[in-house]
Parts: C-alpha cells; sequence; structure tokens
C-alpha cells in the first residue's frame, strides 16, 4: 500500500514539476527596454576609451534598471580599492536616480543627508556614479568609475553614459 | 616663533608629499604576468559565445591572480542571483587552485572539508569556477560560471578557461 | 548496459580526475616576484624592532600583491582593537597605492573622497598604513601599523617597509 | 573673551588627557600567563618546519587566550582561501576548547551540534585547529593550520602546539 502511494507520488510530483518547468520556459524573464549586455558593454567601451585618453586607469561599473551588476572592467593598473567603489557608484546612482556627486552635495556635515553613506551596505557620495538614460529619457541602469580624481572618474562616467543615450 | 616653525613645517610636508607623489608615479603597480583586462575580455567573449552556443544565458566572473575581480558579464535573462555565484565561483576557484567541482566533491557530508562554504564570506562548492592557467602554466586567475545546470556552468568556464590558456 | 556505461563512466571520471591533479601539480600558484613569507617576515621584525626602540607595542600586518594577508604579529599588550586596524591599514594602503595618510587628507569633511572609509568593507584612512615596494620599484605588497599615536605607528610602518625595500 | 575661554579649555582638556594617559600606562593590560609573541611566533615556527618537512605550504593562525590573532603565517605558495580558514580554525578551537576535529564530529548531519558552523561569523568544522596548553595545563591559546588535507594540517598544528607546551 505505502509502497504504491509513494509511486503515485512521485509520479504526481514529477507531473507537476514538468507543468512548472515548461511554464518557467516560457516567462519573460527581463522588462521589456532594461539595458541588454551589448548596451552595458557598449557603455564600458566607451568609459574605457575615454580613460585611455586621459591616460588614467579605472575601474568601471555597470548595473541595470533593477540596480543589479551587468558588466564590469578593471583597467590593468587601476585601483584594487576602486573594484568596490566604481561597483557602489554604480548602485548609489541608480538607487537614487541621481549622480553619486548630487547626493554627496547633501550629505557632507550639516546637510540633510549627512550620514547616508552607512545606509544599503554602504554608499558612494562623491563623483563618478551616473544613472544611464536611453534616448526616450527611461532611466535603464547605472554606471560607477573609481581610479582617479573624482572629476576624471565623473569625466569617464559621462562618456559612458553618452554611449547608453545613443 | 611659533608661526615660523609652523611655515617651516608646512613647506617640509609640502616638499615631502611632492617627493612622494613623484616616486609613487613611478612604482609598478601590477606583478609581471598578471591577467590583463585583454586577456580577461577575451576569457569573458569565449564564454560567451559558449554560453550562446548552448542557448544558456550565464553570468561570467573573472578574478586576477590575487583573485580580485578583473571583469564580469551578466548576459540578458541570466539569473539575478547568479551574479553572486559566478563571482564566488572565481573566487573559490583561485583561493584553492582547483575547480569548484573539486572542491564540492571535497565538501560533502561525511567529506573531509564539509562545512568549508561558510568560511572566506561564502564559497561555492558545486562545479562552474575554474583556476585560468597561462601557457607558462602559471595560474594567473580564475573564471566563474554560473546560470544553467552545473555541467552547462562547467562546459562555459572551460571554454573561457581555454581563452587564457592561449 | 548501464551498469557497463556507468563502469566505464566511472573510469573515465577517475582518469580525468588524475589528469587534472597531474596537471594541478605542476600549475605555478604565485607570480613571480610576489612578496614572499621569508620577506615578510623580515618586514615584521624590522617593524617589531622600531616599535620596541620608541616602546610602544604594535599591531603589525603584511599583505601582498593581491591584497592578502601574508604574516601578522600582535606585540604584548597591544590593543586588541588594532588587529582589525592594523590589517585594514595594509589592505588600504595596496587598495589605493598610497600611504593611509594620503588617503585620509583626500576623505576628510569638503575634501573629495570624503566618506570612502565605508567602501571595501572598511578601510582605515588615517596614518599608519605603507605600500611595500621592491628594489626594481614594484609594489609587492603593504604594511599596516597600528598601537601608539598615528605618527608612532607610521614611524613603525616605515621601518618595516624599508626592510622590504632592500 | 571667546579666545580666552578657548584657550582655558584647551589647556583643561590637555590636563585631563594628560591625567588618563598616565592612568593608562599604568594599567596592566594582559594576563598573567597569556600567550606571548614570543610564545606565538615560536608555535608557528614550529609548524612552519613541519609543513616544510612534509613539503605541503600552509596558513597557520595563532590566537591567545582571548580568542584574538597574535601570530599569522602564510607560507609561499599556500592556498589563499586558506587564511580565513586557518584563522578560523583557532578561533573554533579556542571557542570550543577542543579541536576542530572533535568539533566536527558532533556537527555532521544527525548529529547533535549539526549546523553549529553558521554562527560566530563562521566556524570551522574539520581538522587542523587545536588549543594551545601551556606546561601547567592552561589553555593560553589555539593554532589552525590550511593548505594540506586535513590530516596534513592536523600534523602541523599538533606540532605548533607542542611548542606551546614546552
Amino acid at each position: 500500500m505505502t509502497t504504491l502511494r509513494n509511486a503515485l507520488m512521485s509520479i504526481l510530483c514529477l507531473l507537476t514539476l514538468m507543468a512548472s518547468t515548461a511554464f518557467a520556459a516560457e516567462m519573460k524573464k527581463t522588462l521589456p527596454g532594461d539595458l541588454t549586455l551589448a548596451q552595458a558593454q557598449m557603455v564600458i567601451a566607451a568609459a574605457q576609451a575615454k580613460a585611455m585618453a586621459i591616460k588614467v586607469p579605472m575601474n568601471i561599473a555597470v548595473v541595470d534598471a533593477g540596480g543589479n551588476l551587468k558588466a564590469f572592467a578593471r583597467m590593468d593598473d587601476a585601483f584594487l580599492g576602486s573594484i568596490d567603489i566604481a561597483t557602489k557608484k554604480a548602485v548609489t546612482a541608480r538607487s537614487f536616480n541621481m549622480s553619486t556627486r548630487a547626493l554627496g552635495a547633501a550629505s557632507q556635515p550639516g546637510q540633510p543627508l549627512y550620514g547616508i553613506e552607512v545606509s544599503n551596505g554602504g554608499l558612494i557620495i562623491f563623483a563618478g556614479g551616473l544613472p544611464l538614460v536611453d534616448k526616450h529619457n527611461v532611466i535603464i541602469g547605472a554606471i560607477g568609475v573609481s581610479g582617479g580624481s573624482v572629476d576624471q572618474d565623473e569625466s569617464v562616467a559621462m562618456a559612458g553614459a553618452a554611449a547608453a543615450a545613443r
């Protein structure tokens, strides 16, 4: 009796699993218009080209609309400590839909958001992170760059962001 | 007296800083033979090609000899949860100079390394991570792939690793 | 049929494992020129000697070119809280290829890198961490010292760093 | 007025600081009989000698009676992933005053402590960690070794522990 019941249960389980797998296979997994890897790699290529032009090796991170890492590149001789900073700059920029420079201005001692950097597992509150906006003006992700002065970082991030807007 | 001493100190500090900056500018920042970004991007391109061939969207992470992230790509529709897994697979493979499959075999219940996965901030102990070895047989980093079955992940990692060995 | 196939698969797996182990045994595991333990222990001995000379018990941490811990010593009566600080100073100095003093100067309120210390799981942005440079001017790691005033810490780190340059 | 008050405040602060420093200088900072750095370095030297004898590069960590890191060495070519494991083995052994092998036996699936490895920020539950006991049979710390098979790790830890007992 138990054996038969177990056998039936197994078949039932298998059928359920097959059904749910078939369903899963047909589900659309990504929002329409979200940043593609092709776009992200174009953003990184544009940023890399700018970094080479100004001769500063950079860490470059790109996240999608969900704020999750899509592509990353650390140029040769770029700071090891900037892996995390570039990534956090991108996450920070998408988290608040503004440049990390703008967020930083509001987070200085005495300013309204003072101390915000300890939230979200660590935000970066200086320049080098920018939202990525497509040609329809939809935020589709963000770029974070770290490796030089914050102005250099931001100029490289801008070069990357321009590639996303095309 | 104090003013004069302070002025002298300031000049001394400035000179020291200038000297140390000049010095810093000449330091070599990367050990010879370490994985370059060009190599890492070739590894990712080869892995991506394999993933497209088997029609499974993957997360692909590449670390250098020091175990630090060098390049990353998340293919469209690939699991969000695999960003961390792919990265940890690469770190795990370099941390122990072996495939994550081999480490996993030794980490099952009753096996010698059972429980190892809670170390190092979280290791991944199933297939999909491989050391990257150059043509002189030096370990120069590792690749981690996540997004399909572990066998699929490993086949994509192998395609990437082959590109590093050239 | 199934039994035979399984047996053949097992033999194949075993051969693959043996081949990969033989291969693994011949891989070079460290990049040429990276900090050796002998060097790291000389760095610590030199730092310890300086700490004894100025009569301040110190925590001394040494990391290699990849930023990974190579050697550590906590002198008797040195602060428990400085285990982490010394280690983070070394990691910070290698992460940005500069002294933690220099990084700290750029990270004060109103300065460009204000807030950087929350990145990388916690950086230390006061003096006592220095890159280690070999006689060919290659950065091969870093030293971090904590236990006294930041000037004392840095003087001990300098004594250690001098031993690496020889 | 303000200037005078500030000057007085400064002097008061300085006196308070000096007084508290003087007090601090006279406090005994370490329990009598706790592991000294000299002992810890002898433990590491003995472990290193054993590791060289069996030709397996090891990570060796030593903690004191409080479970805090006292000394560490990573031999050339030893696993990067074993920095954390060696340290956690030492902490684990002191945390429960037993070998990590003994703790591991009680932590297998179905055993009383199953799952304990996720506590304390990650314990290691396989061999290679041992308490350090002085000649009066007092636990004064622990050693953790990682880099080979768990039996090799433990044999090296035993060589280190023997040096503490002398």
